[in-house]
């Protein structure tokens, strides 16, 4: 082995392969309790911030970011939204999540989460080495594990830790390391996937509106005072080009038609991407040194915004017990980190399904299913214990200890 | 035709083809307005009330019995339940009714709700001819519609009314005269049915349980100090006789047992029973002078308990509405009778649904299936909003306004 091949080694207590939000939160967190860590990614921070991604966060992800020292961005350029509404038969019923549960939602895009976390960990001093390639994660069921890879300048790197953490996305490379007769995976798939479009146009609603309508489902959301993000129900094998900016908006039009005259602002529609959505859950997230956070562990349809919410349950669930495993040497903690992190997991595909399948029409479906889900929905939205409990749900339970690391 | 034949005809303002529970509490009602009705009905009064049927009576119905002057027996023989039990993982999961949502429900069996209604109609003499055979049902379309039967003396009988009420059960003859190309027939089937037992022993608990387990769904219920009705998920097709006493014990203990220990108190079994069940429901509940009501115009899986409060939430639609036509020549309010009584139909269609699908095993279904279903039950008994929008759904949506009728 020539001297060039040798890698340089980095030693480290925790290394995360991944540094989306779940990666870079944990990450960040650690290093403010004293936990050395460092964190690989194979993109360029720059790409991860322009791929737009919708958000919707929690309350208690927005405290995180908020008094974990990340930045207070969310709070001054967020939006908070006090409900949202459900739209059937053509009417729109609102559910207040304040006036429910006393909890808000925060829209804000989860690149720009994203780019608070690297923004924040590049100032507090986080070792990431973007833009990394032929990554490997080695002898994870012993108490030595090993991650190489080459750097963005072409070295050979290795980071040895004591925890590896596998937060690499719905794709997860970590994943795979458990031995298929530890690792369970449960998974489903939808026969319907979301046309997603950002269009040049002023918001139509102030909130979130989730429209089930005979012509399937939509959402419209919002991304800014001139930008705006809308989603209909589609065939997962459809080809965005297929359909032009006249088409798209006729489905959408269609989608929010009512008695109540309601109609979308139009205008230009500068991108366009079909979203295939599964519900995926990786049991157990931890064997030996491995451990998996967010994506990397679960994966839920987009219908509940949970996907990004969930990342960051994990981390809350995982950072303490990792502060207790390094600080006091008790790793009762991680060890219980798996069952315990999969209790809400478990709620939130609950959540996801649940909604995904009452706002979403079905090909082939009876006239008894279509009743029947307006029946859920009169109940969801009639009452004030259904509202609650859709809410709950949607802003998120708290039922998790909130921990506030001080910085 | 000779003169022995020619039938004795009975005028009246409603006819009421079938008198179980949703026939007779509306004539009653009916009859304490002064509104003139005549009942028919197929059995015998003693062989109905010696038919065991289970009940779980929503307050609002309870209600009814009590303020219409029917019997206050169901308030000092009927128990109250404050609540009820939700058991799977083995443990115990309480939802308390009146904590939630300040409502109960009382435990009272559906045959002597029928019989507090039939010594009711008697007291006050509403007509009622029961043991009738040869029922046809003519002339729906017209403003003159009859009911022709043979009385119990084999004497030729003909009811002329105004209206006719079909309140003749799940297997309604008086539903098939709403033509083909008028009625639309929802309905879904279930791959399991419930094995019932009475016994003689004492109570395993002083409330419902409702239990899911992996040896499928079981339901211990009660009847008094020394007799329990209890039930467990079966095949359809499974034939009583094939079970004895010893089998059953060992599933129902199978489906109840857990870390906690819980057993049930075993005793002499005395009655076996399948009991099959689907989900349907007729639409439009109305047709020119016809009108369904209760079991005749939709039936529920028993998991809710929905079957028979249902049939009193289209009463409490339906007698407003006739009161208005025969009283005051308003017809409006029958003409919205359908739609009015549907809505609770479908939401209460949809609990019974929805409680089923949570509590069941299915044959085949997959890990991610059981795991969500548990996190739903996780969401629903693990938070206050979770068992408000169960109990909400328990004891009765209080949406309906109550008319008191004094008498």
């Amino acid at each position: 082995m020539t001297a060039d091949r040798q890698p340089q080694i980095v030693r480290t207590q925790v290394g995360i392969v991944g540094g989306g939000p779940a990666g870079l939160v944990l990450a960040h967190l650690l290093h403010g309790q004293g936990i050395d860590c460092a964190v690989i990614e194979a993109r360029d921070p720059e790409a991860i911030r322009n791929t737009h991604r919708a958000g919707i966060l929690e309350s208690a992800t927005v405290r995180m970011l908020a008094d974990s020292g990340v930045d207070g961005r969310v709070l001054s350029e967020g939006h908070e939204h006090r409900g949202t509404t459900l739209r059937f038969d053509g009417e729109n019923h609102h559910i207040d999540f304040q006036d429910a549960v006393g909890h808000s939602v925060w829209l804000y895009p989860q690149n720009e989460v994203f780019w608070d976390l690297a923004r924040a960990c590049e100032r507090d001093g986080v070792r990431i080495f973007w833009s990394v390639s032929d990554t490997g994660v080695h002898d994870v069921e012993t108490q030595d594990p090993r991650i190489t890879f080459t750097d963005a300048g072409g070295a050979p790197r290795e980071i040895q830790a004591s925890i590896v953490v596998g937060a690499d996305g719905s794709r997860s490379m970590c994943r795979k390391l458990i031995p298929d007769d530890v690792r369970q995976d449960h998974f489903i798939e939808y026969p319907f996937a979301w046309f997603g479009i950002l269009c040049e146009a002023p918001p139509s609603w102030p909130e979130l509106i989730y429209a089930n309508s005979p012509a399937g489902f939509a959402l419209i959301s919002q991304r800014s005072e001139t930008v705006q993000r809308m989603y209909f129900q589609c065939d997962p094998e459809t080809d965005p080009e297929d359909w032009d900016d006249r088409a798209i908006w006729a489905r959408l039009q269609e989608c929010l038609s009512g008695p109540d005259g309601f109609r979308l602002e139009e205008g230009r529609i500068f991108d366009k991407t079909v979203l295939r959505f599964r519900s995926y859950v990786c049991e157990p997230l931890r064997h030996h040194s491995l451990v998996l956070v967010g994506d990397a562990g679960h994966t839920v349809p987009p219908t509940g915004a949970k996907g990004l919410n969930l990342a960051f349950c994990d981390v809350r669930v995982l950072a303490p017990a990792l502060v207790a495993l390094f600080r006091d040497g008790d790793g009762s903690r991680l060890a219980g980190y798996s069952e315990q992190a999969l209790q809400r997991v478990w709620k939130a595909q609950n959540f996801s399904y649940w909604v995904t399948k009452m706002m979403h029409a079905r090909d082939g479906e009876s006239a008894f299913e279509q009743k029947r889900r307006r029946g859920e929905l009169a109940a969801i939205t009639g009452s004030p214990y259904g509202r609650a409990y859709f809410a709950e749900s949607y802003t998120g339970w708290q039922d998790q200890k909130y921990v506030r690391y001080a910085n």
